[in-house]
């Protein structure tokens, strides 16, 4: 447990920021916020901004380097029709599962930026890469799927920090999507991304403004042992 | 769908930082400074940094804002042997499953720095959390488990601002690291941390150094439809 690397790098210190106090500030208000943008303009992300988005996602940690994600560009109109419709059909579904009292609320939140978003992303992963040789996802295979949900997170940092919003839509059929995207069955679905510039910012969810949840303190969710 | 929020919020742009290009560059550069940290110093963390890091980790997305994350920090010598026994037993499962000549390799790399990492912290997710009333889980339920990694990551990514070393340890039996914390058995274990100050700083994967794997580019993992 305790041997040298074989192969040991230099001291790899060269070109590494600082990271003061500054940054560490902007990057917590960062933190604060980003948003699950659902309001979008329709304008067009500036060219080259979603591949830019895409190279920093893929800095995401990865179990055993496995790099499982799977990126799909969804850009043909009819396939991002079916997607609307998959949308639909599981949204009503779950309207239908609310009190009546949320419902209401519930259906004024506009939960899909679908309609307005010149970007949608489908990422997937691919459960059994060949990358990474199985290392460290013997006991935990979930670890896979982690990685993916990481660089979704990375991408939308790197999003926020460049202006633009990302929305996390989960109210789908994983199944369908892959059916109307033609991907390899064996991908699991884990998001379906909105991208675009965002109608307005805001640092507190939407689901707080509009009286869905509040923000609950650590130690609301701290132990010890 | 398209109704405004009950309550709109002002205009709330105010505070919001300008996320400027050199922020950008820092940013996109703490994505590739942000290791899996294997090698710690011994030394206890700056008094208040855990809190401080897990107030941050809470800012992370969660699903209907369900914020189902558990943080369960391990102080006790006799629970973190008990997790060192667990890791022991799976790792040498996971060495038996690897082929021999990966197997040399395998063992040279120091997987855990269960020994040496001053901090240890359990990260659960509550799978059927009352907060958020269910919405946007219906028909993606593990959308609850991944807030929960995107709370790690954003951990992980503070830490790495301050100096602060993260090391995943994904080697473990889930439910034996239940019984050993004397945790809920609904809770399900996303992650265990080693945290504190790294041995040495890199902006390459020991995976990668070690000639484990190596990092792919985007063109491997993006397709369009």
């Amino acid at each position: 447990m305790h041997a040298q690397p074989p192969n040991p790098a230099p001291p790899a210190t060269r070109g590494r920021p600082s990271f003061d106090a500054a940054f560490r500030a902007e990057l917590d208000a960062l933190f604060a916020w980003r948003r699950d943008v659902r309001h979008f303009r329709r304008e067009s992300l500036a060219p080259g901004a979603l591949d830019e988005l895409l190279g920093l996602a893929i800095r995401a940690p990865s179990v055993g380097l496995s790099q499982p994600w799977r990126f799909v560009r969804v850009g043909d109109v009819v396939r991002r029709a079916a997607v609307r419709a998959i949308f639909e059909h599981c949204n009503a579904d779950a309207l239908a599962r609310q009190t009546e009292e949320r419902a209401g609320l519930y259906a004024r939140l506009k939960l899909a930026g679908l309609d307005d978003a010149p970007e949608q992303l489908a990422v997937f992963v691919e459960p059994e890469p060949e990358v990474g040789h199985g290392l460290g996802r013997a006991t935990m295979p979930e670890a896979v799927v982690y990685s993916a949900v990481m660089a979704i997170h990375t991408l939308w940092l790197a999003a926020a920090a460049r202006g633009i919003g990302v929305g996390w839509v989960s109210i789908l059929d994983p199944q369908a999507v892959n059916a109307a995207l033609d991907v390899p069955a064996r991908w699991r679905l884990v998001g379906y991304l909105c991208i675009g510039y965002p109608a307005e910012p805001s640092d507190i969810p939407e689901l707080e403004r509009t009286g869905w949840e509040h923000r609950r303190p650590v130690s609301d969710c701290r132990i010890e042992r």
